[in-house]
């Protein structure tokens, strides 16, 4: 599994509008077993993105989908930047979508 | 709902033994809706652990549960010390336990 754990530093005012635009962005995306957007509770303009994927490959691969596409298009002017940034190895967990699920939901 | 997101530094060498026991003890904890263990990708030392509650009482109440107790004391002597720590309030996402889920399963 391939994990990231990204902080997101919307323009000011904007952060629940862009929180929306990534939540209705991400349904079925093959590969995806975990993907959640929150709110830092110490600075109202950070979200914080977690995400865990099957594969690396798997997770690029989102990055052309439609959906996601149109999300980037949307989100894009309401991001003022990005901070901290980790990859991760995911071992295991609970709340972990099921593999075929992921997949299924995907096609 | 209540987010952790917290780096956690093994001894040398423990990281492994370290995860496998973070693992085996959050089986069945109330009001937990997401709980992984990853690896940090550059420092072999490095776990992450992101966590998603229903409240923070509830993620305070697990600390208390026999299983959690009995995993914190088999791992306190791995643990060499504590990274990076965001408490966040999630939105949503996929991958998120059922409540219902969650609450049955932790009776």
């Amino acid at each position: 599994m391939y994990g990231l754990i990204g902080k997101m530093l919307a323009v000011p005012g904007q952060r629940a509008a862009l929180a929306d635009i990534l939540l209705e962005g991400l349904k079925e995306m093959p590969g995806c077993l975990s993907y959640i957007v929150a709110e830092d509770l110490t600075d109202a303009d950070a979200l914080w993105v977690t995400e865990v994927w099957e594969t690396a490959e798997l997770h690029q691969a989102s990055l052309g989908l439609p959906a996601v596409q149109a999300a980037i298009s949307k989100g894009r002017s309401l991001i003022a930047g990005f901070g901290e940034r980790y990859e991760t190895r995911p071992l295991g967990g609970h709340g972990l979508a099921r593999r075929a699920e992921s997949l299924i939901g995907g096609e």
